[in-house]
């Protein structure tokens, strides 16, 4: 059987002040009405039942992600006791799929992303599906619109096969978020896709790779597979997690992975990970800006304003995020919202927990 | 007797969105708990009565003030039909004062200034109070912080007296808001103080001058005080102050006027008419910033934060104005605020009076 598990155990501190420890970025509505976790499951739905959705994400974001979805069997819930990368995520949850299904095919995807055109994503699942099958580990690669140093990018190889009108490569190689001469030299040869963190395989095929690339992992997967139908399979997974290495899947498997291929994927994709992006995924003006609620704006420019009913007026600004919520408002430009880590820290220092 | 005339029917667009058509400037909070208008009346109140404390405002104001100083009597609020401008809105106190006194004192006084050293400014309302009972017309000079182009100038005449200990110059002239260079010249001059529209004189005094020099509108005046004590006042002054023409005290009156005497007054004077005027009056911290609420600032200089419990996080800004309401926020440059009013404007024009 075919599987999704979707990726949500991210805070998304970027997106502060919306997002926040009680209500992580999947959480939020950023794209109209539906959150980004909604959206995620939405256009799964014609190719996932709800029975073989899955959600891999840390204990305290399951009541508001499961309030979002309410048919979401809880049982499909797969609990990280905290963040340890995506390589024990992805572990964790081959092996619950593995036990319920032995042949099972796990589509790993995410919550955080941004996909116009869901008609083609499927397709392009669908295809992919069948290659897992055949026991490939398969990724998707999407085109580089610019040459971001935000993103690992993937190496195709030489054009291995044509799968339902799709081209498919080998992958050469990963690597990891370039600087910008190397992004431009690397999207400029047309040869390299960015990494999106979107894999298809079967359960058991990248426990075998795990098992061979990360052993003393694999050992302690071994220990809570043991306790999977005890009572004190919480008790066992919060003792061993801590212990778990941080590891991506990327180092941590793809780079030394057996018969690994990419479809390049063109399904209108966008990364909904700081505010930048929404000028990806937001009606754009002509003047460059990006607002969500009422405002007025002279002689603004390249502005990005997310703000619910409150006005926002603006004069003779540029480059600039401006993000209003219901108790903080975020000012800074464009170029340095990387640094919206920074004030987060800063509150949490201080105690001021209340913003946090 | 000596009175005080409060002049409070701006409405201070420029301090848009805190200033509404509903909360004019004076019943802001701007400075710590009191209203401009409520810190106007408490730094007089150990001068004047307030019996002998005046306001002149437009109708819709009086409600809103009123609230502020429950104890003054309301027939000391002195109602304006609609703004024409401080030379009609002074004649107008004036008449009142004189039907009720004939041999009153005015002191003709703003609730849109900030005054530091409130003892020294009563000591000076003291000084001058004696000056206009021998019938000068006394003017407040402000000593010139810097050249700014945003106010009138008065230009010392000779050394005239000295009372109190106070040097007192007769007036020269009266200069218009000059340009910058202009300024800069009668700055470096020491002989030119800034007009802050403060006058002490008789009422009588005034109303001669009035008389005088704007006989037309003196006629009109004396129209609406015969009917002072008639039940058709209101009706009376609301169909003859439309055909007032619009005029200020400084070219209507002082300009022309025999007898006008300047007292420098040093106290601490601050003008609260527009946002950049917040640095004059609130802590400036070390990088040049004021704040009002709680706030995360990360390289952030010379800017100004209004706001009330909201945090407000800013990276990387500089020179910026920031106000945030209940509804509504504004950012634009410290050097651009006056287009401030261009915002209200285009809320007008669309109608959309719940911002205004």
């Amino acid at each position: 059987m075919y599987h999704a598990v979707i990726m949500a155990g991210g805070s998304g501190t970027r997106l502060w002040p919306l997002s926040r420890s009680q209500r992580p970025k999947q959480a939020l509505r950023l794209v109209g009405d539906r959150t980004l976790f909604q959206l995620a499951l939405d256009r799964l739905a014609p190719l996932f039942t709800q029975q073989r959705t899955y959600v891999v994400t840390k204990a305290e974001y399951v009541a508001p992600l499961a309030e979002q979805m309410p048919d979401l069997p809880r049982a499909n819930f797969i609990v990280e006791p905290e963040g340890r990368g995506t390589a024990p995520a992805i572990g964790l949850a081959a092996m619950h799929l593995r036990r319920r299904d032995p042949e099972a095919v796990m589509a790993v995807l995410t919550a955080d992303h941004y996909i116009a055109n869901t008609v083609e994503f499927r397709e392009i699942l669908k295809s992919a599906q069948g290659l897992a099958k055949a026991g490939h580990l398969v990724t998707l690669g999407i085109r580089p619109s610019t040459p971001s140093t935000g993103y690992g990018y993937i190496h195709h190889g030489r054009p291995w096969a044509d799968v339902d009108g799709r081209p498919v490569f080998q992958v050469a190689g990963f690597v990891e978020k370039p600087d910008l001469p190397t992004a431009t030299q690397m999207v400029r040869s047309g040869e390299y896709s960015w990494n999106a963190g979107m894999f298809i395989w079967q359960a058991k095929r990248i426990l075998d790779e795990l098992a061979r690339q990360m052993p003393a992992f694999y050992g302690q997967l071994l220990q809570i597979e043991t306790a999977l139908d005890r009572a004190d399979y919480t008790a066992t997974i919060q003792r061993l997690w801590p212990q778990v290495a941080e590891q991506t899947i990327d180092y941590g498997v793809m780079e030394g992975a057996y018969d690994v291929v990419v479809i390049p994927a063109q399904m209108g994709w966008a990364d909904v990970g700081n505010w930048s992006s929404l000028f990806e995924v937001l009606p754009v003006d002509t003047a460059g800006n990006v607002f969500t609620g009422p405002h007025v704006a002279l002689d603004t420019r390249d502005t990005l304003v997310v703000s619910g009913k409150r006005l926002v007026a603006t004069i003779g600004i540029e480059h600039l995020v401006i993000v209003e919520t219901e108790d903080a408002l975020l000012i800074c430009p464009r170029d340095r919202e990387q640094e919206v880590r920074t004030i987060v820290k800063h509150l949490k220092q201080n105690g001021q927990t209340q913003w946090i």
